[in-house]
This record gives C-alpha cells, structure tokens and sequence, in this order.
C-alpha cells in the first residue's frame, strides 16, 4: 500500500509509476497533465545547468550535498561564502545542530571562542544583513497567483521561490524546505556566511526579512535531514563526538570538470514550469480525488535532475 | 553563534533562553509576550493530559514514539486502529518508508502478498474513506482568522490543527509536520489504518480532503524524522535489513499506569493560546525585528510538555 510520492526534486529515471500516465483512448475528456507527465514531456530547453561559479559542494564522509547559490538576492553574502570556501575555511568544521522540524546548522565549533576559533584570512567574519534586496536587482519574477499571507507576492526567481513587496521595492528568497541561510547572533549584522543552516522542516517563512537566504540545497538533502537531532538545546550537538565532520566545502567551479556533479534544474519560465505548477494547484490523478485549487511557493518542487557530460 | 529555536513542540524546562524576557524597567512600551514568556506564565489550568484512551505508544529500539489520535475525525479508522493495536497486529513488522521532505510509513512489509501477510482477526483490513467529517462532529474550533489558500477556514479543535469548510458543512485535519494517516492504494476505501504513516517534512495540505488523517505525533517525532530515507521509489526501503522494526504498539489505557508516558498539551481554547498564536504571528524579540503579520496554522506550535503524577 502507498501514499502517493514527494515533493523535493526528481532525480534520475523519468519512469514515475506513482502518477498514473493515462490518456483516455475512447474520446472522453483527458486529464490535465500530472507533474511525472510534465517531467516527461518537457524539452531541452526546459530544463538547464547549475552554473559552477553557484554551486557549492559540501561533502561529508556520507556523501556530496549540492547546494546551489543565489547571488541576486545576497550578492555580499554569497561573495563573502565564496571567500570563506576559497580559503579552505569550512574544511574540517563540522554540522553543530540539527533542530527536528527546523535547522540543520554548520560552522566553526569554536566560532565564540577567540583564542580557538578558525582564523578567516581574506574573507569578513560578519556583513551588513542582506535580508531583503531592491526588486530592481532580481532580472526575472514568475509570479504565482495563488494568495500568500507571509509576502506581498511569490513567485519564482531564476531557479528560487522568492517573494517581494511592490510597495517596498524589495524581494527575498521564500524559507521554504532546503533553503540555505546565514546563521547570526541577536545583532542583525551579526552574520556573515561563516556559519550556515538548511532548512529541514515546515518551511519557517517567519524567517522572511529577518535573516539572510543565501541558496537552496539541490541534492543530497537526505544527508542532512536525516541526521541524528543534537539534544543540547535547540538542538545542538552537546558533545563534540556527535558533530558531523565537514570534510570539505568547494565552488563547483575550482573542481576538475571530470569531479562535477552534473545536475539541470527546471526552467521557471516556461509554459512548461506553469503546467507544474498547475499540477500541483490541481492535483487530479488516479490517487488524487479532490483538488484544492491552491499551491503555496514551497510546495511547488523545482525538478532536478542528472546532465548531460557537455 | 545561534538562529532562533524552532517549531516543535516544548518539552521540558521552562528555562528558555532563546527568547530573551525582557520587561522595560523604566515604563518604556513593553514588548508583546514572546512565545517563552506565553508559557512560562500559563497556569495549570491552560494544559491538560493526554487522553490515554487516545495515546498510542509506538515502541521502536531507540525509543517512544507517542501519537495522539483524533477520534472525533475519524471515528471507524481511529476504532480500527485500536482494534488492531489490541490484537498486536503492529508488534514486529515495520518502517517500511521513508521519503525526504514527505513521510515515514510503517506496516506489514508482506501487506500485498497474501500468503504471506499478517492476518487481521477482529480488526478490518480497509474501511470507507474518511477523508472529511461533518463539521457538527467537531465539538470545539478556535478559528485562526489567517487567511488559509487550502481551506475555508483553519483553526484549532482540540490538540489539534484542523480545517473546515461552512458551504460543505466539513471539517478535518490539517495536514502538518507530525499528522498521522492512514496509508491507502489508489481506491479511496483501499486504507484501514493497518499502514499508516507520519509527515516529516513541508506540511503536505494538498492531502487534505484525499486521505484520511487520524491524528498526530506528540512526542519522539526525531526517532521517525531522521530515519535514513529509503533509496527504491518513492522512498521505499528495498533491502530488509534497511526497514526498522517496529517492537511493539500500544494503547496507553493499556500500558500499567507506571509505565506511561506522562504527557500535558496546552489547550487551544484560551486566552493563553490566543496570545502564543499571536507571538507567532508577529514575532518581536530581540532576534526578530520585522514581523510579519501572519501565521498559517502548521506552523503554529502546540506545546507538550512533561505531566505530573497523577
């Protein structure tokens, strides 16, 4: 007996057997496309590649987690992130806490400690907040209809759910499921990149405006959603044995093209992308009875999945 | 350097120093009561203990995982459900599922093979839907008069976050991190309860009004959430030796007084709740600078905590 499949990405074989593909042969009315038959009927062009100069490789002894960068919407951030992986900085610090239904958060151990924390040589310890960015700074919106109570608007920005306010002039990346953020004190300014988070839970879009959204995790989500929860408080590893070794942390860009992880991701804007996005509104298939009539933006899934060698 | 704690639920000491308490002392304005503040002032009054006639116990080796069942919901699956537990139908089989961002699902791993699946004596194997009930069923609703795109109106009945629609006269669960269902095939009477399951990821509303749900984890909900996921489809565990087993399941009425789990949920009905929706739905400390005026009701906590002795 099965319920009926996820929501986080689709990755490798199209062969979904869990959307039934079925196209009425006797004239009767044909069901509007499912997500697997918008997947398999999509183009090329509907799909491309993660760009390596945004893409981060964090890989733990248990394998590789993809996370990919968005430079729009934290430009000081992200460059500051690229700096720190530069200089090697993450590479042997560790996961600190996983947070049941929140974070999963990594950084340097000893950050609080001045005489033990990890030196940071050309990049900053601590930014000015990128919590929002001017909406003039964000080339593309898709947006989606459906009403939001968090954000003025949502929609989809390049390969991210993100949100803006006309009145204000300003958007920002929707904390959904896998999102990327810059972990900070009670200062605003108090963050910089060096310590971050994903997002491992109810998508906590109370975070909106009030912390910096970096990127989303593309593959290799499992690696840290399913780790032991630290017991300390919110969730921190009170022992340093239960902390996660970071082995390393590199830009796509600086590893050999033959050590790449291939991925393509969805175009957001495309017709092909809104009929996703309206299989998801209206869900009908043969285990879908009732359809809502209503998506929010981090319950549309961004498909993902393995490229072509070029 | 820490974010903000989470979400789920709050066991255990009332010492949170996550949200800083702070009163002005010299008669500036006082800041609205943070979450901490709404339950380190509750009474005793605004908790109340599980209902052991309604608390399961699913025992697994690393520990309890505790479910609250929803009877005015599903009145014919939560008695199945019951039934089955009486008659150990769980004890011994297993977590068969685990899907990123979806559910942890758990029941006979030879359901579907008739000569080799686990007899059902006084219990059914598949029961009519229950998708809805009557909104008359439902003796309390707190609305929460956040606009909801899923339902026509969300609030709380009970310990539980439900919805309801007036024109259709329905009500239901609502489908949150921790909703427990009953698992079923493509035919809306093909579930029981015999598998069921548990959100652990983004709340999955579009499973509203197409499944039946019967209530909800309370306690131990990492011992499910940070199962490795399955790697066949759909999160399925391919190997045997991958599903983890399920010890035994139990109905706390039926577990000697001294060997229960003794657990308090605050009430919804309050005047105290009221104020803990409202220090999520604008959420000022001294982290969070910008609230945002909304709150959906998944992403409302609803405190457990440790009861006292009887």
């Amino acid at each position: 007996m099965r319920i009926e499949s996820g929501l986080f990405g689709v990755v490798g074989a199209l062969a979904l057997t869990w959307a039934m593909n079925v196209l009425a042969a006797d004239g009767a009315a044909k069901r509007p496309p499912t997500l697997a038959d918008v997947v398999k009927n999509s183009k090329a062009a509907d799909w491309h590649a993660l760009d390596p100069a945004n893409t981060l490789y964090l890989d733990l002894k248990a394998g590789r987690v993809v996370i990919e960068l968005a430079p729009a919407f934290a430009p000081k951030h992200v460059a500051n992130i690229k700096a720190l992986v530069a200089e090697g900085y993450f590479d042997g610090l560790a996961i600190l806490r996983v947070q049941d239904n929140y974070v999963v958060q990594w950084g340097d151990p000893d950050a609080d400690d001045k005489t033990r924390q990890r030196p940071i040589k050309t990049a900053q310890r601590t930014l000015k907040a990128e919590f929002t960015t001017s909406s003039a700074n964000i080339a593309s919106f898709v947006r989606l209809p459906d009403a939001d109570g968090y954000a003025a608007q949502t929609g989809f920005s390049g390969d991210f759910a993100s949100a803006r306010d006309p009145k204000l002039g300003q958007a920002w990346l929707a904390h959904c499921y896998g999102t990327v953020g810059v972990g900070r004190d009670l200062g605003v300014d108090s963050g910089g990149g060096a310590e971050l988070y994903a997002v491992i839970g109810q998508a906590p879009r109370w975070l909106e405006r009030n912390i910096t959204a970096v990127g989303r995790v593309v593959q290799g989500m499992e690696l840290l959603s399913s780790l032991p929860r630290g017991t300390a408080e919110m969730g921190f590893y009170d022992k340093p044995e239960q902390r996660v070794r970071i082995e390393r942390v590199r830009l796509a860009a600086d590893v050999p093209e033959g050590e790449r992880t291939r991925l393509e991701i969805m175009r957001t804007d495309t017709p092909t992308f809104a009929a996703l996005i309206e299989s998801r509104r209206n869900r009908i298939d043969d285990f879908y009875k009732t359809p809502l009539g209503h998506i929010d933006v981090c319950s549309v899934p961004i498909p993902v999945r393995p490229g072509r060698a070029p």
